[in-house]
């Protein structure tokens, strides 16, 4: 089901990037839109839909208006003036591909796009509406902006575990809350929106915390061979704040209450609740 | 009148920037926003939907989208990456301000909000929508973002008149054309979208060639003092393509075709149409 819907996912862009002119912009924004990614807020999108007993299909601009935000964070995220990173999932970033100026544009592009294709799509004006203030409103200066700023800015090593928990939800709980609340509207089951966000949020935290458990894993087994910068040996984790032992256990809590709001909210099916239980078990 | 409108227009996106926490993210989009601007975008807008013989109040936060869009694509513009100027309209650039970091997400986080003031304004759904789709449009991969990769990539020493003018219609004219596309759809004139959109892509070409003349005057009488950079120097431009007398025709005519284009509508009022001549008559 999953690879199927994940297929299904890509096929659309593929084509809804048409409506771009050939240019390097556009290969800047397709190289990394088609880099090998999970796709977590669309089939998260997805699969809610689906619990609601309705065609996924519905949700696949908005699915699609998500991965593009979620893509341009990550272009404009790996540039030297903030993580310069160079590699991403095996392949080169963005801006050592095209450029730092392309992938600037390139991010860009994708950003304004999100908004273009959901403007465009076949809701109804209502609910593109709603979509868009969700998806802005999420991603902004008051959501996933913000929480970049505060990752490269203001954590540091004197933070304490509230601070990194906040940054957690804003730079990856807003937009995994707006996946859950657009595919809420896109269903419209507008009563779900609230549980949805606290959802969405709890997932982004237990996510992140997951990935800095996975990172002490990962380092453990790659004994002789750091390739871990600077900057990522000072890292503030969840683990170095809490220990290894209280923040397992704080995901199995955050996991707990998750299963639990989903199923107050009495859907049709459990797609969603499978989907996240694989996304925790994820070894990387 | 413009004054007043200027006026009305900066207090209102004032109140607007109330929906942001405070953060230096904030701080680096209203730095960026209120540096002294001619507010060209949404003065056209206004002044076209009080020629319809509205209240420009009702033009307000689609004015405020316009200048958010066309505020981060300075702030990004200027990065090191692109253009790497320190200095605009007299202040340092926000990157020079805020750092490299906070002036890209100051810059993501303007061109999110632009959707979000979009998505919450007081236009019924349909309209919302479809200013949406035209700024979304207008501003990415088939627009202005496009125009900008050409400006720094695709223009050189061999270009010729058409290639300039073709980007600088994308950068400059498809924004403008935005601004008049938005203020036909908020006042109910959608017949008129399609004029207005030439007439906003002519008003870039002329715009941008008026900036190419004034660029050869300013130099002209700072004799002894070369302020300008190498890339300035190189730098391909409709006086050295068509030489000054030829320019300076071409913008007549461009004029006189806005001109013959804004009385075929039909319009109650005059605002707009005096406006484009105060600013083709600007001497900075």
């Amino acid at each position: 089901m999953t690879m199927n819907l994940t297929k299904l996912f890509e096929q659309h862009a593929l084509e809804v990037f048409e409506i771009y002119n050939d240019s390097l912009i556009k290969q800047s924004m397709l190289y990394s839109f088609f880099a090998p990614g999970k796709r977590v807020r669309p089939l998260l999108m997805l699969k809610l839909i689906s619990d609601y007993g309705l065609d996924p299909f519905i949700g696949l601009d908005g699915a699609l208006a998500l991965e593009m935000i979620h893509t341009y964070s990550l272009v404009h995220d790996d540039l030297p003036s903030m993580d310069n990173d160079s590699l991403r999932r095996g392949l080169p970033t963005n801006h050592v591909k095209f450029g730092e100026a392309n992938a600037m544009l390139g991010g860009d592009a994708l950003l304004t796009g999100a908004f273009e294709v959901l403007s465009r799509c076949s809701l109804n004006a209502e609910n593109r509406v709603k979509c868009i203030q969700i998806l802005s409103s999420r991603s902004g200066a008051n959501g996933m902006v913000l929480g970049q700023y505060q990752d490269l800015s203001l954590i540091n090593e004197n933070s304490d575990f509230q601070a990194l928990s906040a940054m957690y939800s804003l730079k990856t709980g807003e937009l995994l809350s707006a996946a859950l609340e657009m595919g809420a509207i896109i269903a419209n089951q507008n009563e779900h929106i609230f549980a949805l966000r606290e959802i969405g949020l709890s997932l982004g935290l237990a996510f992140q915390i997951q990935d800095d458990l996975l990172e002490v894993t990962l380092t453990d087994e790659a004994i002789g061979k750091s390739t871990a910068s600077d900057r990522d040996n000072h890292k503030v984790t969840a683990i170095r704040l809490l220990g290894q032992r209280k923040a397992e256990e704080l995901i199995h809590s955050l996991f707990d209450s998750v299963t639990r709001k989903i199923s107050e909210l009495n859907l049709d099916g459990t797609e969603l609740l499978d989907y996240i239980q694989e996304l925790l078990k994820r070894q990387k």
